[in-house]
């Protein structure tokens, strides 16, 4: 047997990120960009006012004879225009939030510090005295031409996108994402819309993977079910071969009649191990038509549990990703662990943050072959390899199922 | 100037959950259930082996004056197959993880506890005395026919469209994703593929909220910008009532200028607010031709704030979420806040898990025009309200921003 970790790293080493693709912006959400983005302008781009108010000269606002100084209302500047005057001494403009500062003016008054006889008035009372660049929003304050803004690597989530229009980026150079294939087997799965008939389960796998593959911001491709014959599996893996990565559910533990494992080793070169985790300790990775295969348990608990370990790091490392694990807190085990098992268990469970600490609670019956003990799951408590045994109230480690990943 | 509970709290009260759809199972992913799900069978729906090994009568396992019993085979189980004669006294048969335990057969033996002169072997010794029941998973240990699995308002992941695959629901009852237009204002604004002329600033918000209108779960419809003046206005808002919810970015300030605002004034019922918080003072809420409408600030990093703040929640109450609100947790601000705001102050930090307790670091320059100030981020530390200061190594609040709502 070989640990997680083991079999993590063998899996990753042989995981490179896909290529690069122009897409457009809308569709860069959650993808990761494949070069630095540098700003070509200073943003904002010119001197422009934070408020609604006047433009003048800062010298202005000074009390004359301890009176309010008045200006005379030489035009206006609204947002989008640019002032076809200059600002003089005692002269000011109409100056509305974003608009561009217009020449001579060196500070803004909000509105509500100034006083005049209605909108059509030619003359305002100067209320307070504004130092230089008081309400001013310089070029450049956000960033400068030449700066690096974003850089190569980073996730594309809807505020980056928001500065990348900023920046005048209509497509963005991103890592692909990845397209997978998503392969049942065994001759006892029929599919969800089937009657139960003796001895066959429904297809859970598929679908269960599908949406984790959709999640884990891959493309997913459902080709069904293989069954136990050398010929369905031959045709199901030429199929696969097309698309990026494969992940297959079932046939890959000790059985005999485990075909799967014979058709994935005559076609390519696959490692089939066992690993010191439970749910799931059989999984396969390897290649088969130079295409990278990862060979998940049957049982629908292993196989969403061992996906979240294995293939949704393989997912990201694909995409570009560079924080490929979840992140780990400590947890109060608030009911423990019931069974005891000799390799490291992966118990779901719901962890909750009360009182400034984490704390977990199991979801029962924690067989392989129990899904409703993925119901109400956010995490994974750890229970370590050896036998330990994890009492009410006892500290554990936990996996955060749906934190980002570190 | 209103509160941002009292203000989000006036929205939602206006927001309801949308109507019923039936959605293929593979689309359900995301989506909230509308009705309950009960098993219409027992799961697994049969007793079946849990490993590789033999089907025997557990009594046939005891040792026969100190030797193992040989048992004699009498046929094969695999998965998706039933046995077509019974186990009896001295009998046995090869089984499979997952194949039905034959008749009559009341244990299972695991392979490895077994010895045989290679697979034709018409007889098998038995290594280990098994009990009744050993390696036999009983027919709706799982889920038992009649039981409510999942309920009305539980969110559909991954595992739970496993659980649905299983249970037999190729279509799934959902309340349906809103369609949301999303609309810009302004004559300063300019498409992000246009080149920057003198005053104009290209459209951040429309792509920004397009991304976080989507990842909140919704249909966002980028509508362009409006220009000021009646007859866009009105056209934009012609068009944007055919959609389910419409967000606006610019326009609700209290500038001269804001057209936008009689023309919502004019279409509908529409509050204009100014909000106790930092940056996104003005937003307004009201309905256009019975279509609920959040018009949010113009500045990108105000705009992105109320987005999550007000945006989200509706759009998850829309989906039928129950759970709206984002994670809070205490962290220490390593770095301090060192601007002041008599309004309370969304400030964007980087928060992680650091020796058992989190810690924040903010991101520069706070002010609402700083678009960089978005950039790696991952949650809003509050300063509450009143001018509050936050030093070096002080305790707040944050909210979570990539942690799921409760």
């Amino acid at each position: 047997m070989i640990s997680v970790e083991e079999a993590l790293a063998r899996i990753l080493t042989e995981i490179t990120p896909l290529n690069v693709r122009q897409v457009p912006l809308p569709e860069a959400s959650g993808l990761v960009l494949s070069q630095d983005i540098v700003a070509q302008e200073d943003i904002p781009p010119f001197a422009n006012s934070a408020m609604d108010g006047f433009a003048l000269l800062s010298r202005d606002s000074q009390p004359q004879h301890g009176q309010p100084p008045r200006l005379r209302i030489t035009g206006e500047v609204a947002a989008g225009y640019v002032a076809d005057h200059a600002v003089e001494k005692g002269t000011t403009m109409r100056i509305m939030t974003g608009a561009p500062v217009p020449p001579g003016a060196d500070s803004i008054i909000q509105v509500e510090l100034t006083r005049t006889e209605g909108p059509d008035s030619p003359w305002v009372e100067i209320l307070a005295t504004v130092p230089v660049g008081n309400n001013i929003r310089p070029a450049g304050e956000d960033m400068r031409s030449g700066q690096t803004v974003l850089r190569q690597g980073d996730e594309i989530g809807p505020w980056e996108i928001g500065i990348l229009a900023t920046l005048g980026w209509p497509t963005i150079p991103v890592i692909r994402s990845p397209h997978v294939a998503i392969l049942g087997t065994g001759d006892e799965v029929i599919d969800v819309a089937e009657p139960l008939r003796p001895g066959k389960i429904r297809n859970s796998n598929s679908y269960l993977l599908e949406a984790a593959v959709q999640r884990a911001g891959a493309i997913p491709h459902r080709l069904g079910v293989a069954h136990d014959t050398v010929e369905s599996l031959r045709e199901k893996f030429t199929e696969a071969v097309q698309y990026d990565l494969i992940i297959t559910s079932g046939g890959v533990s000790v059985g005999d009649f485990d075909l799967v494992k014979n058709i994935m080793a005559e076609q390519g070169q696959i490692n089939f191990w066992r690993i010191n985790m439970r749910p799931g300790k059989p999984v396969a990775f390897g290649h088969i038509s130079g295409i990278p295969l990862l060979g998940l348990p049957g049982n629908p608990v292993s196989a969403a549990v061992t996906f979240e370990l294995f293939g949704r790091p393989v997912i990201r490392k694909m995409l570009g990703h560079t924080r490929l694990i979840r992140q780990q807190v400590d947890v109060i085990v608030e009911d423990g662990v019931s069974d005891r098992a000799m390799r490291r268990h992966y118990v779901r469970a719901y962890v909750e943050w009360r009182d400034g600490r984490f704390v977990a609670h199991t979801t029962g019956n924690q067989g392989s072959h129990i899904m409703t003990s993925l119901l109400n799951v956010n995490a994974l408590v750890i229970v370590p390899e050896g036998g330990v045994q994890v009492h009410a109230g006892d500290t554990a480690k936990a996996i955060m199922l749906d934190w980002p990943e570190v």
